[in-house]
């Protein structure tokens, strides 16, 4: 049978190693399993979340509700923006997938940074469009503005702060970047980790608010699965003008959340204690990784995120690395898909931290 | 903003009534609403599957198994086909999504029943294929082929037992039509409902495994929504030939299925004395609707499904009965939008069934 030509260039998307697998191939018992490579919160999510979903527990069998009044209500006073700005996907994954779908097709241009999340040009494969790529590791918009205006694409994909590397834009930088881009051409900014840099810097800081009132060509993504600690629950969104966002629901499918994901989100939006708390542990933490790549003569990006991104030296394997690593039970992510010889480590529990210290210590 | 031309004739799928609606616009408390209209399992999922979620509640911030090892081992079991005949969807909607985008684009065509679920067209739709539509209202299969034969679709639809009409096809009949297309057409066989038809007459059962056996070209779609009851977690399923499922995969964003939906299905194909008492329950209902419906002279379509579509005289308006109903706290689907006089109501438990009677005798 024969498919769709777009789809001869298309490679799945390689998860991070879940820890069942773990179990299943080198028979680790789970409990000695340490995984740090999904940037997950080591502190899971807020007690009133775990209740909340517990008591709705019979509600499985109900299809959700499509209006998703809880939600969008609870967001839209979160961030001050009217119903018709917002629309949920299942993880910010799926609404990239439906601006892809929305904005690009085979004759399409997506410019992106050298190194960032692996899903804009999986998605970008999808509707066949070409990738555009800047060359420095860290977002520069000044060579963006440059490739804008030679390529021409229908979507600039600004990633902030960055995965995998951790860096991040400030803000005035990039609003005065979108200063100079045309009304016809879709900016995505992708906030995944932006709970946690606007904690470490305000400068890095972006008001999904202020973008959609300045900017009709905006959008501005936001998760659950990071600092809210709900990686397992798959929601996020996207805040933009209105005729963005009513453009994009006509390609979401209806449920596309389930009944207990929208109740967990909509209750983690009600305990920023916890959220504030699990950020602040990161950070501290963090420090501790500082250290430790000092002392092992590694060179560390500075981290705006929920993870650290460790560059090794010439003479040492970041695959053999996280391989070794992971015979061991402790799962990070080798970044050598990404053209780096590097490990990405998820900022874990201060016992996790010790653990990956320990065992990276030995292997180095 | 110029959005993808596609777009322009597309419309949102009008999503079934929710309980939260209801309580909203009409001011009726939740514990007086009766919701028969989404085909929901009226005695919700297994009590095994509401433990085995909370037992995990505290893993929400963990990413899925994204290998879903632990259901697609389950289903395996289940129809005896083996893991690359397998792909799991959020609902079976997104499988089709996935078959749409893998197999169809702006120049296909896309053969379905003249009634049948919307998201076929809908996804064609996304994809700017054209819709062929047959005339008759059950699923007439000479005219299908006759169809198939002067409009060389890219794929066809039949849905059996088929929403919203609750008819079904004989599968000799559906083998034989099968043995007639060619190769390069793919042809899907919508089983959504196929647990109650194949309970309420084995004429009607298709095997998934003989279906992958004898055609390469062949995909069936099931789901966890109906007779498993979990429609508010999203998981459906596809099953063919290793070819069809391999492509499909490309198309499938990572971590489609939340944490908690993955551990509810798994636990829910353990526990099938609750999906056949569950069956046995709605078919023994089932008979009062036919005598409800003969009472009232309503032509009433033989169902083999969880859902009973009543075909009103033409002095009665549908949307009109469903509106009234929807005042009274009762949320049944009105057809109209399918082109039918007709409300379509989910069997639900005996009290539910009486109260839709005793509200539809005083409105008729």
């Amino acid at each position: 049978m024969k498919f769709n030509k777009k789809l001869e260039n298309i490679k799945t998307y390689e998860a991070g190693k879940p820890i069942e697998l773990v179990v299943r191939e080198f028979g680790i018992e789970s409990k000695d399993i340490v995984k740090l490579a999904s940037n997950e919160n080591p502190y899971g999510c807020s007690p009133k979340v775990q209740k909340a979903v517990t008591q709705i527990v019979s509600n499985m069998a109900l299809y959700p509700d499509d209006s998703m009044l809880k939600l969008k209500s609870a967001l839209q006073k979160r961030f001050d923006v009217t119903d018709e700005n917002l629309i949920i996907g299942s993880g910010s994954d799926q609404v990239i997938e439906f601006i892809m779908h929305a904005k690009a097709d085979s004759n399409s241009k997506i410019l992106i940074n050298s190194v960032t999340f692996a899903m804009y040009e999986i998605y970008a494969k999808h509707v066949g469009a070409e990738v555009i790529r800047t060359t420095s590791q860290e977002h520069n918009l000044e060579e963006f503005y440059e490739l804008y205006k030679s390529e021409k694409p229908e979507i600039i994909f600004l990633c902030t702060p960055n995965n995998p590397t951790g860096d991040a834009i400030d803000s005035v930088d990039m609003l005065a970047f979108l200063e100079k881009i045309d009304e016809d051409t879709l900016v995505v900014i992708d906030g995944a980790y932006m709970e946690y840099g606007a904690f470490k810097d305000k400068r890095k800081s972006v008001a999904p608010k202020e973008l959609v009132e300045k900017f009709s060509n905006v959008i501005y993504l936001g998760t659950f699965s990071k600092a809210y600690g709900l990686g397992g629950m798959r929601v996020g969104y996207g805040i933009a003008s209105a005729p963005i966002i009513k453009e994009l629901y006509k390609l979401r499918p209806p449920f596309n959340i389930t009944t207990l994901s929208l109740e967990a989100a909509s209750i983690a939006l009600e305990d920023e204690e916890f959220v504030v708390n699990s950020i602040s542990s990161c950070f501290s933490e963090m420090q501790r990784y500082e250290a430790f790549a000092t002392e092992q003569k590694i060179e560390m990006i500075e981290s705006y995120t929920n993870f650290v991104t460790l560059l090794l030296p010439e003479n040492k394997n970041s695959t053999e690395l996280a391989d070794a690593l992971l015979r061991k039970g402790m799962i990070v992510r080798d970044l050598s898909g990404y053209g780096m010889n590097a490990i990405r480590v998820t900022v874990g529990t201060p016992e996790q931290n010790s653990r990956f210290f320990e065992l990276t210590e030995q292997l180095l």
